[in-house]
């Protein structure tokens, strides 16, 4: 094999691949990428067994070929060439990259033991812009399990309904909740995605309004597919969690807050919590007023935010938290909370139904 | 005590004493800072006993007083207040943060236990614009070491001659040494100052080529005054190296190198090198041709870069990260190499005499 390709090219393409490539694994085979050159097509792949990322680099084909690479090595290399072109050769036994007056030779692995990537059947698809996809992951992926035990909590249902896609996370302390309408209907779907894979989209897509992505699903994998690149990804297998039942919407209490200062307010709350207490914070809301209180052995806190409150008074506690990240992710200036009794789950929603984040709240006598 | 401050003011001056209050010790009153209000001035001082800042924060005060705070919980609700004003008042308890709507308490510790700075004596002192002070130690804090068992190695030896100061500091295997001329002529001075003051100090200072420092010295302190701080170090006791001998000046063979060629060409270098191995690199220099060829269990590399050379020909192997520190910190575009022999330091200077940047090598036939 002999190509030749600029250097931010095959940087660029090379940073995508990466985000595949496994870097704690005991198959060292799965630490590289592998490049093929035919008919004037060059791709790069990475795979790492639960997700595969295949790339399209722009280049010239001297002669045909494919090569196994360490990745790291060669993703180093590659970026710290002197000049703008880079040219790849290799044989049997190695592969060469020059540049300028560089020439480095690394050593090339078994392109026969690297894993191909799955054929997925292309019936099921939907079509999405980057920005969209995008801002559905980042406005939900923080309420995801990290616990391996609940596989289900680790990834993101996705459903399809007619023009609607619904994106739900939860890690049984608290879900997130996000609806979008896509521009065309499709027939119904409904999967889970790992949130590894989900994550590592929004680092790649390019995140533009007028950029779309393809979504095909089957029955075990997800692809992804986008400018020159495609991401397959395994699903997570298994009945999701039925929730419906918690998201009835009623409530007793309804308030209307200004979420930066909700944000600030329990900001400074946390600094008087000790990292190993995990003490929940008490909301006590009354007429026109949430007031936050908090004793601590580091110190005490008391304040005061106007709000608009319809139904009763109640107090309420909480990790403090888990609401911090959902408000993130909210880009409302002013948000709707809502809540039923104080061991009922609340929520923040907005009137238009396109966001319901609902947390748990903590059982107020285990606290005063 | 009740003092009003503005929350950037406050943020400003509490950032900047925090670079002397410990946050690793078993004196937990280290970990303060001492707010003193009396007579129109309010000041704060952090002290970790090696090093002590003290610096005045502008506002009203409305009683006088002193309060010692715990400085990390002080800071962080310092930076996250509300409103733009804060007022810190305090009793014998307890010290109240108040901001817009919120009201911290935290503990107060005992002020008569903190300990006070000591007083130097101001005969000797220099000064220097904020900015050549920074840029001359950021050109010689790399080569000091971080092994206390040769603690004058820890710091720099600052030597004050007539108009000129001379910055110098050593590790065992390299030294730098940078010189620049005083507006006026001094006293002779010769001290060591700690690398940690140093590095602290160059956070602080804002850098100003018309922003002066006045450094006062007696027999065990340095003091750093600027702008409405002062820092204050006990400097390293003891007999510096004498490296006058290494300095001669003379070499056999000459080279001058495009700088940027000559880094990039290391820096790939070391991404063939484990950092458990540590392997040096080996130049090959000859009429007009720098080579640099390397082998190791990674890879293979094999890089020319043209000079221009005087003197015989000569090979010399050394740790490539000495010199890619040294030629992160010169500015020149285009520099001078001079050799004696493959056994003997090689050195990097310039026609003025402002920098000498050398480093001992490996022995060759350790390496081949």
């Amino acid at each position: 094999m002999r190509i030749v390709c600029t250097k931010s090219e095959l940087v660029k393409s090379t940073s995508i691949v990466m985000k595949a490539v496994s870097t704690k694994t005991t198959m060292p085979i799965l630490e590289s990428i592998l490049i093929e050159s035919y008919n004037d097509t060059i791709k790069l792949t990475g795979n790492d067994m639960e997700m595969g990322i295949e790339t399209l680099v722009k280049g010239i084909i001297d002669e045909e070929g494919t090569v196994l690479v360490e990745a790291k090595m060669f993703f180093e290399f590659v970026r710290k060439m002197p000049s703008d072109e880079i040219v790849i050769q290799s044989n049997d036994n190695q592969v060469i990259l020059k540049s300028g007056k560089s020439e480095v030779k690394l050593a090339v692995k078994d392109k026969n033991e690297f894993p191909v990537l799955p054929d997925i059947v292309k019936s099921n698809m939907i079509t999405i812009s980057q920005f969209t996809l995008r801002e559905m992951i980042r406005q939900t992926i923080h309420s995801i399990s990290t616990n391996e035990s609940s596989k289900l909590m680790t990834g993101e249902l996705f459903e399809i309904n007619g023009d609607e896609l619904k994106v739900t996370s939860l890690d049984g302390y608290r879900i997130s909740i996000r609806k979008v309408k896509l521009k065309e209907s499709y027939p119904g779907i409904k999967v889970v995605i790992p949130g590894k894979t989900l994550n590592e989209i929004t680092k790649i897509i390019s995140g533009g309004i007028e950029d779309d992505v393809n979504i095909y699903f089957d029955e075990k994998n997800v692809l992804f597919e986008f400018d020159d690149t495609i991401v397959m990804s395994r699903l997570i297998e298994g009945e999701y969690y039925k929730i419906d039942q918690m998201l009835s919407g009623d409530y007793e209490t309804k308030i209307t807050i200004n979420k930066s200062e909700l944000f600030g307010c329990l900001d400074r709350a946390t600094l008087l919590i000790r990292d190993s207490e995990k003490k929940p914070v008490v909301l006590n809301i009354t007429d026109g007023v949430l007031r936050l209180e908090l004793n601590s052995t580091l110190g005490a806190m008391d304040e005061d935010i106007e709000i608009i409150k319809n139904g009763p008074d109640i107090m309420i506690a909480f990790n403090p938290k888990f609401l911090m990240e959902d408000l993130r992710v909210i880009d409302d200036d002013t948000i709707d909370l809502y809540f039923i009794n104080s061991k009922a789950p609340f929520f923040i929603k907005n009137d238009e139904g396109s966001y319901i984040y609902l947390i748990v709240p903590v059982r107020l006598d285990a606290v005063i």
